[in-house]
């Protein structure tokens, strides 16, 4: 087997990922005159800002993803996908070793993005819920809901908080949005699908490091997502550490320890690796070094775009820019541009991000929103994130099944995903580990 | 860990199984006066008759599925749900024997369904896709896409046959309209998405045993089934049989082979088993055996209903009846009736089938309806089809989310759920298992 690529008279420009960085790239350069290759392990493009929603079985994963086939169909020209596992780089012959074989390239852009850093602990990774997938946002949604029908069967007063309690660490916008949304499925959903279970009894824990949520934004935004997350009775905890996890206790820094098998780790990531990239490359958080081009400091025509890349924007982001899907968009947008640039002969441009604003939900009517010049939260700053998500979803069809399923939400308070799914192969050893309990 | 079902001074009846039979018993006693328990190891009931679009990409899950917790929110009394595997019953104790623990009954409801049936076949057991659950029916949509991927990057004619063809074993309607939708797929996806590959070259085989299709339908139906797959290029074998299958080729009782790594099973079911039930209350099939009040022979306050069900009606159906969803529902139905019988001590009623029609459908416009007193195929037995089982689908956000589905499909031939999909354990040995390739 090998990538099986046609030859072409046109250079050929690899993408590693489709996320935000990889496929506005892709679709910017699919009608210059170069040959494109779009490699992921994934058929599929993620929404990442609202895996929340499917963990937490407000929407489907077919709502927030969106086929690469079905995006790239009207590309008429030199463009192909291949679903791989990329497993190293030659930057010398120029090539990428995958699990479909060697795929030769003329120009490789990285944008294989970043994925959940439990900083070298192998019991945080061994029993925390990452949800930095669809796949495991999925997970998550099976976990919760599978510990809330052993809770019923359990008399135990502490065995059934180990199973109902749960804790988030991490205060940024994802910690603070599940936090947010578990709250309001103990508020409205659990009297109504387990009337046997106490909403009392459920605790929701929220743990961050620093002194405030949110981190990045301003000061507002983090009060207001303070008070909004205890006026739904989430435990904050500031200024706290996870130090431990042994699947049956979270362990703190201050020596207190909370029953709760389930912690969604959300407090911090790291850059996926590729091997074969010189080791000099890489910069802290496993980021690749760039400079403004996005051209890999020490190497000749491979680029880093997205989430993996580190790039210094002179006196305004000295330290890096934050790994957002704004700046992963631009950076493919400008190495699009880029892209035609070389093609033209002309100079290459370099990146300069703007700042659009950020914003965070945290239930229904609750989200802080911080633009450039306007900093505000509530109801309006909810309807903002509302529309705002909604139109950056891909595709017609997905916009209206998920409008259909928030306004359905809005008024019923009450989803109806709540189905404790797995995919199912024949052979029995999978079977039984896909098995539901 | 145990049941934790509530002493409760009215009589236990326990139900096994949330299809179309547990379900609308389940529904119609919930408001009697009897304590209700229905145990089922998912937690969602699932609409089987649409399996064949979830396998094929044109359905989610949560389209067709309903968790039951959501559709008993509003009994009010006595009536509980647990997600259990039941492995065994004691008749004369009158208890059940689950994952959760001992669950005591007054009286008990075996609505188990049935299973694929491979014939004691291990290789077949091994190989083949069974399509009866809809983890199943998910996992069928994950092996077609990902194999079209490997087609991809295969430049041997032979394996990339491997990769495309499809093999469907069993003429029914499962078998038809599995047949039917790949078809289509391979004539209104395939060109668009995967343009590297030659439709001509992705052969679908439906091997049937018989000499006809849709056993048990209209000749017309047969015929107008196999006129309509065979303009969809389908080569339907009938008076053939599969006799092996070893994960490369299918191999028939004439001696021919089929170059196949894709086989999908839909030539038989059998009941599911519960240990405890005497032998001699099974019959062939591993139905169990009832009387016209359902209940099963040989022993008190146990009653089956549905597929798992073997009642001989008189004259009508000497042979029991087709395990269909009709039966099951109408079964359901009557035993209702019986346990408020039983209440107002009133004499029990037996069981009267009345047949309603039965339908296939194959694709676009292409559809077979036999009623009792009319038989029609084609465009308006196509909008019947569509009507009868948009309104069969329980809920009505899934009425609406299926019914934007198909009309968004019928407009655009196109669907966008192609995601190969699997939700992801955090712990690497099941992670990678679960892995896209």
């Amino acid at each position: 087997m090998k990538a099986n690529i046609p030859e072409s008279n046109q250079e050929r420009i690899v993408i590693i990922g489709g996320g935000f960085a990889g496929l506005t790239l892709a679709k910017k350069i699919a009608k210059l005159d170069y040959q494109v290759v779009l490699v992921d392990k994934y058929n599929f493009h993620q929404f990442q800002p609202l895996f929340y929603q499917v963990a937490m079985a407000g929407l489907e994963p077919s709502s927030i993803a969106f086929p690469y086939r079905k995006l790239f169909q009207t590309e008429k020209r030199d463009f192909y996908i291949r679903i791989a596992e990329v497993t190293g780089v030659d930057t010398e012959k120029r090539c990428l070793k995958t699990s479909l074989g060697i795929l030769n390239y003329d120009h490789l852009v990285i944008a294989i993005g970043a994925d959940t850093n439990f900083f070298g602990n192998e019991n945080l990774a061994k029993h925390c819920l990452p949800m930095k997938s669809m796949g495991e946002a999925l997970h998550i949604r099976n976990e919760i809901l599978t510990d809330y029908e052993y809770a019923l069967s359990t008399t135990d007063y502490e065995e059934r908080q180990g199973y109902i309690d749960v804790v988030i660490v991490g205060g940024g916008p994802t910690g603070v949005e599940v936090a947010g949304a578990m709250a309001e499925m103990r508020k409205y959903i659990l009297p109504k699908d387990y009337k046997e279970l106490n909403p009392k009894e459920v605790d929701i824990y929220l743990i961050q490091s620093g002194p405030a949520l949110l981190k990045g934004m301003s000061e507002n935004a983090s009060k207001s997502a303070l008070k909004f997350l205890q006026d739904l009775d989430v435990t904050v905890q500031l200024n706290s550490r996870v130090t431990n996890v042994d699947g049956e206790f979270v362990y703190l820094k201050d020596g207190s320890k909370i029953k709760a098998k389930k912690v969604i780790w959300a407090a911090g990531i790291k850059g996926n690796t590729i091997e074969g990239l010189p080791a000099d490359s890489l910069v802290r958080g496993n980021r690749v070094k760039v400079n403004t081009f996005s051209e890999v400091i020490g190497l000749d025509r491979v680029y880093a775009i997205g989430d993996i890349a580190y790039m210094e924007e002179g006196d305004v982001f000295p330290q890096g820019h934050p790994q957002v899907a704004q700046v992963a968009i631009q950076q493919g947008k400008n190495l699009a541009k880029n892209f035609r640039n070389i093609q033209k002969k002309k100079p290459l441009k370099a990146f300069a991000y703007k700042d659009k604003g950020s914003m965070a939900t945290i239930g229904r009517h609750l989200a802080v929103v911080d633009l450039p010049r306007f900093k505000f939260s509530g109801g309006f700053a909810w309807f903002v994130w509302l529309f705002v998500h909604l139109f950056s979803i891909i595709g017609t069809r997905n916009k209206v099944i998920v409008f259909i399923n928030w306004v359905w939400n809005y008024f019923t308070y009450d989803q109806s995903l709540r189905l404790i799914m797995k995919s199912k192969a024949p052979d029995t050893k999978e079977a039984k580990e896909n098995e539901v309990v």
